[in-house]
């Protein structure tokens, strides 16, 4: 395979990397965060707003597309960057995770798993290779091996079996990949695979996970599973078991994660990359992310603050609004207000890789770090009580 | 009072005029349509959108406004300017129309109306001296008088008694507004006061209101009462009989109208003004205004339709979305979707104006509007069926 990534510089206090991984629609430096396009969209957001936003690349759900509007119209537009009008880089997921936590009446056996789903019922049948086939037909340039997320607790045994099976699919992922790739693209551009290690919380089904993974060989690799509900710590040892195994040379990308330090801490144990739906998601209900916590604009104390979201921020929010207008736009469920927030709170989960970025390049990301999460978590506590 | 505004063409086929209106935070090419910001801001649309969208001014609530965020919160922000980060010119109603139509428990006497806000039933007292108040309080650039709105069908009788009543409120707005403006409005910019001619849909009464508001004189003059359900021949009477009545050197405003043909009607007709929901509100349902008329565009026909919403048109939804990507949106209850189709709509009502001006400037109106309103129903009813 040809040599997408980059390490541009290292951090010697910790695991942090400075990389660029190079995509058939553009650069992306890493550690990248990379908004959440859940159904061809990033809710609330246009492909020019996410350009000012100075975001890389954005995150699609195959099974979202797949059940609506289909892939015949995804098809017939020439591919979701068509669709969608983003022409920067795109990752899909393989639709595992939404089939297991949105689909209904799930059967999995080797072969795949079949689902009904949680719009109109309808009942369907993805297995490595249609998954493959699905996310090179979106025209994703990173595309990912389809998995089992198991949910939080699970038993050993259970998390044993899954994440042998997740290996099988993974090499099934790759070997259909090589044999049909070119057919199934049809004329769009090429694309990367990620392997996606599971294991849940245990620590030697981390470790063989991730070894049974990199044996496969894959553009980059993905530490799944991580964001079901376990406690951070295990969290941060289910990465920390995989990590050692993921060879240096290709990209980390940790799934579905985290808030703002969790992101900082998932820098320092080797991660390049991140999706997470909270700065969009809490926007919606009106939190804004902040260097001191989240703020609820919906909060009275807002009513008559003039101060913008956050003081020193350069977001469009943040130059032309206060909080007291924010708030208003939020109780009266006009839509501006959570399209500030969104824009805000994108804008701070961008910023803060930009910021990572240059602190491991300074050689003071661990530094950076440490005051963030200090200063994060301190003030937060205050917010909240 | 100083001279605001400037006639600067006319049709010689219609009473359609070319003009430019002067206010405190800006100039007004007429025919003008205005934006609706009910709640401090047009729903789905940022400040800058609307100047991207070339809008020149966006009309306020003052009923909103005044139950949510509350005068207070306002008067704090430094005016409504301020408080949503417009500073184009704005134009408030008095309160008057939303009254009628969305508060409760109402008890209209001479002196006023009382009333309960339809969010917290909270009672209060307006009357036309504090509908100036609050309206210079907000900061307008155009102020209302405060009028009685009577419903479609209305008793003569009652028509003829509430368009008394409501000249009275006028002069009083007008006194009140000589006597207390630099008080009122603490430092904020000068505004004009449009007086508002009811009458109902009886032409001796609209003529006889006509009169006697003019009498009173103000900066310009709007005709109420005519967007409450009546046929449209009816409202064109009510226009027809009151306008004749108004001086040809101040702007005329139609309140709240109406379809785009209805606009160049009311233009041939001598208005100069508009505001109306429709582009906003029908966006918000899936519906686009076109030339040819509107699209439904959640129907199913557009799934894999590739042509923009409009194929000459050059707004940002144009320019970059199909109707098969807007239609997923709006399917998928997308907000990006009611944005692109907000933006469309806008920029449709505004170029529409645009048009209108050039048209009477170069003597052509006439047959431009007999054309667009050919076009126009002939594809809509097609459309329809």
């Amino acid at each position: 395979m040809q040599k997408n990534f980059e390490r541009l510089a290292s951090d010697r206090h910790s695991k942090a990397r400075r990389g660029s991984l190079t995509t058939a629609h553009g650069e992306i430096d890493t550690p990248a965060f990379m908004p959440v396009g859940t159904q061809g969209s990033v809710k609330g957001v246009s492909p020019r707003e996410l350009r000012e936003l100075t975001a890389q690349i954005v995150l699609g759900n195959t099974y979202h597309l797949f059940v609506r509007p289909g892939l015949d119209v995804i098809k017939h537009f020439g591919g979701l960057h068509n669709f969608m009008s983003w022409d920067g880089p795109i990752l899909t997921d393989s639709g595992g995770y939404q089939i297991f936590s949105l689909a209904k009446l799930r059967k999995i056996t080797e072969e795949g798993v079949e689902f009904q789903n949680h719009i109109d019922g309808a009942r369907a049948f993805i297995s490595p290779e249609i998954a493959m086939e699905i996310q090179l037909l979106l025209g994703s340039d990173i595309t990912m091996t389809l998995d089992e997320c198991v949910s939080y607790p699970c038993e050993y045994d259970y998390a044993a079996q899954s994440a042998e099976m997740t290996t099988r699919w993974a090499k099934r992922c790759a070997d259909w990949k090589r044999q049909n790739e070119e057919t199934a693209k049809r004329g769009l551009a090429d694309s990367m695979l990620f392997g996606i290690v599971q294991g849940a919380t245990f620590e030697d089904l981390r470790k063989e996970s991730a070894q049974a993974i990199v044996d496969i060989d894959f553009d980059g690799y993905a530490i799944g599973g991580v964001s079901v509900g376990e406690p951070q710590e295990e969290m941060m040892r289910a990465v920390e078991c995989a990590e050692p195994f993921l060879p240096g040379d290709k990209p980390r990308y940790a799934m579905g994660l985290g808030t703002p330090p969790q992101l900082l801490e998932l820098i320092a144990r080797g991660m390049d990359m991140f999706d997470c739906v909270l700065p969009t998601r809490l926007a919606r209900n009106g939190t804004a992310f902040t260097a001191a916590g989240t703020l609820n604009l919906k909060n009275a104390e807002f009513i008559l603050d003039k101060n913008p979201i956050e003081g020193n921020c350069t977001c469009e929010a943040c130059r032309g609004f206060s909080r007291g207008y924010i708030r208003h736009l939020i109780k009266a469920e006009e839509i501006l207000g959570l399209r500030l927030i969104t824009l805000h709170n994108l804008h701070f989960y961008l910023n803060l890789m930009k910021q990572a970025r240059t602190e491991i390049e300074k050689g003071t990301f661990d530094q950076f770090r440490k005051a963030f999460v200090t200063e994060y978590k301190t003030r937060d506590a205050v917010a909240v009580e």
